[in-house]
């Protein structure tokens, strides 16, 4: 049997294989990027899955329109000005299943092979993975505590002229947890302005801000139709429905909704309801208030932890908001390496490599702390910490 | 903005066009495929939708395993024995957003650029769309009232080595609503394993069968793993959940895991609990049986409508099952030409030429039978015969 190119690349997520370990109990899992389930609003759900039959009938589990169903498009716009600052209408938003189809079909129209994209070094592992599917090229922007550096992004502009998109993550970053401060966030729209590309913005923990002040999006500054805006329900709500969504200009939703008509047709029509109608007859907001409390405690929590625990030399990000930090090991450590050691003490994290698509930098890992109950994040940094001492005693 | 050659390539589904006619109340719409909303289980999906929250809690709305839910994929190995006499373990099996999921993803793992595929003279203009995202070469296999004819396809393989990947729906086919006899599935099954390359059996509507016998699927002759079935809950249960599964063999699989991973991580969790607690609750035999009854009076009503009142020399299939009959118009006709008076009194179908990859063959359209409602049914004929009359008097 004769595959494909593209599947003969392609390799099986390490986050996904990751996850896989989180569902034996006895792992303290800093891998995945998993809500709190306690959180789910599951008491609210029943009223609302009635509701739906009871009102729609249907409609609720019949074929719909590809762009997705308009009520929840048009909350949607409402809360992007309320959340995001944006102005936009809901014939400027297609629902996708989930950010992550959004990102794999930007590749699709973006994206012909050895095209270049840029993102931030390091950058989220799972759009490194969607955009590999188009064999594009992968220029890293160098990257600060601020985020992108303006200087170098434009020198990787002056010298290339087969950049075709630029993906980042300005609001507590996948991996990092750095937030772009305003300056830097005008700095960089200005030079997209000049050079007139797609930037993708990738956002879907925006709202969920522990400590500082709110920056305004680099959709909310987009004068020229360049910025394409993912937002997502998986993290302010529930993941498994598969409820994204994706603001752009209509040229762009347009090649969207063609290309999702003859990708999977739609989202899947009793979900996009779900979420439409828990905003609906319940409180969104004072749903996010109540996971914004959790997760602040835990990521607290988190780092004092490894601030307690962790040996002289290891350093990590204290994320003004969203799931994870970013921890960075003594150069010449390999977390990949060290990882069966710390599997063997039932913890888990995800190995910073593959989120660097031309490799190197081993010497980092990603944990996640939205996930897991307070006495199993003291207990998890502890049991790491003690990896982390031998190793380094090495 | 510059977008890529598969951007620049993309055109709207005909079919999803039409469907946006079929919202407005007047059209009597024989165009979309679409089911009788009437015969949804609504006041069952209510319990249903109750007890997946009451047993499963977290997990129904939490992130899941991109292979699918495991007891709906138990379920359905148990259903793919018998419904398609096919013998096949939950690991052969992967959910899909639907059917059309599957077809855009076996073209990315099977075809690229200019290779063959093979499909039936016409074939489902959905899957047409799909496969044109890898950008290969149609060969259609020409067809006779027993489906694709042998000696064409052996001579096709003889000519070309570029053959990656063959689609076919034997069962009720869309759009003509033939079924493929069992001699004819054996040759080509003897050609297939001949040359050994893989066939796509498409089948959502193998088990709406209304008379006839039933005959054995492609997949229960497959010995060599040759075989890549596609099996749907949109037209047997609710389309509005998009669940579809495949069974291929364990290689495949393995790529289209690690496909899906990288496109949509997974189909919902919930809506996959939606099909499956709908088969542990209730008797998905009986509403099939339910569904099938109203199909086939709704299937000969529309051709008996056709017999009266259609001008001579227009032809139609009458289907043992499915949701479409095919309607063939004197040479040098065309369906396209004549839609807008049909239109004019609303009454829509669908053309028959976008279900020829390579064109021409404009003098045949397809008639849906199982949206309408029986005497609307009577209607829409009536008028679209005379739309025909007044265009062959011309």
């Amino acid at each position: 049997m004769k595959f494909s190119d593209l599947a003969m690349s392609l390799k099986a997520s390490e986050i996904r294989e990751l996850l896989k370990l989180t569902t034996m109990p006895e792992v303290i899992s800093f891998a995945g990027g998993l809500p709190a389930p306690e959180l789910f609003p599951l008491e609210e759900m029943k009223k609302v899955d009635v509701e739906i039959l009871a009102k729609e009938g249907q409609a609720a589990v019949q074929y719909g329109t590809t762009e997705g169903y308009n009520p929840l498009r048009e909350k949607i716009a409402a809360r992007m000005k309320q959340a995001f600052q944006v102005d936009c209408k809901a014939e400027e938003i297609i629902i996708t299943s989930g950010s992550q189809q959004g990102l794999s079909m930007l590749a699709q129209i973006f994206l012909n092979k050895d095209d270049v994209v840029l993102v931030e070094s390091p950058t989220y592992l799972g759009a490194i993975n969607a955009f590999k599917l188009s064999f594009p090229k992968f220029i890293e922007v160098p990257t600060d505590d601020k985020g992108i550096i303006p200087e170098a992004l434009e020198k990787i502009l002056a010298e290339n002229d087969r950049v075709r998109m630029m993906y980042v993550i300005p609001e507590f970053q996948n991996p990092t947890g750095i937030t772009w401060p305003l300056e830097r966030r005008k700095a960089v729209m200005d030079i997209v302005n000049k050079y007139d590309f797609p930037i993708i913005e990738d956002d879907p923990y925006g709202e969920l801000r522990y400590d500082g002040d709110v920056v305004p999006s680099l959709k909310s500054m987009d004068t020229k139709g360049n910025v394409i805006f993912l937002g997502s329900f998986s993290k302010i709500f529930m993941p498994g429905l598969r409820i994204g969504w994706m603001v752009a200009n209509p040229e762009i939703i347009d090649k969207m909704v063609k290309l999702k008509q003859a990708i999977d047709l739609q989202s899947s029509s009793f979900a996009q309801r779900q979420a439409s109608f828990f905003i609906d007859m319940f409180d969104l907001d004072a749903h996010v208030a109540k996971i914004k409390a959790l997760y602040a405690k835990r990521r607290t929590l988190m780092c004092d932890s490894m601030k307690e625990y962790f040996p002289e030399g290891v350093t990590y990000t204290f994320p003004e908001g969203g799931l994870f930090t970013w921890v960075t090991l003594p150069e010449g450590m390999d977390a990949k390496e060290i990882m069966p050691k710390v599997l063997a003490k039932n913890v888990a994290y995800v190995p910073g490599g593959p989120f660097y698509p031309n490799g190197g930098n081993a010497n980092h890992f990603r944990l996640n702390y939205s996930n897991m109950p307070e006495d199993r994040i003291v207990e998890g940094i502890k049991r790491l910490a003690e990896v982390l001492k031998e190793e380094m005693a090495k």
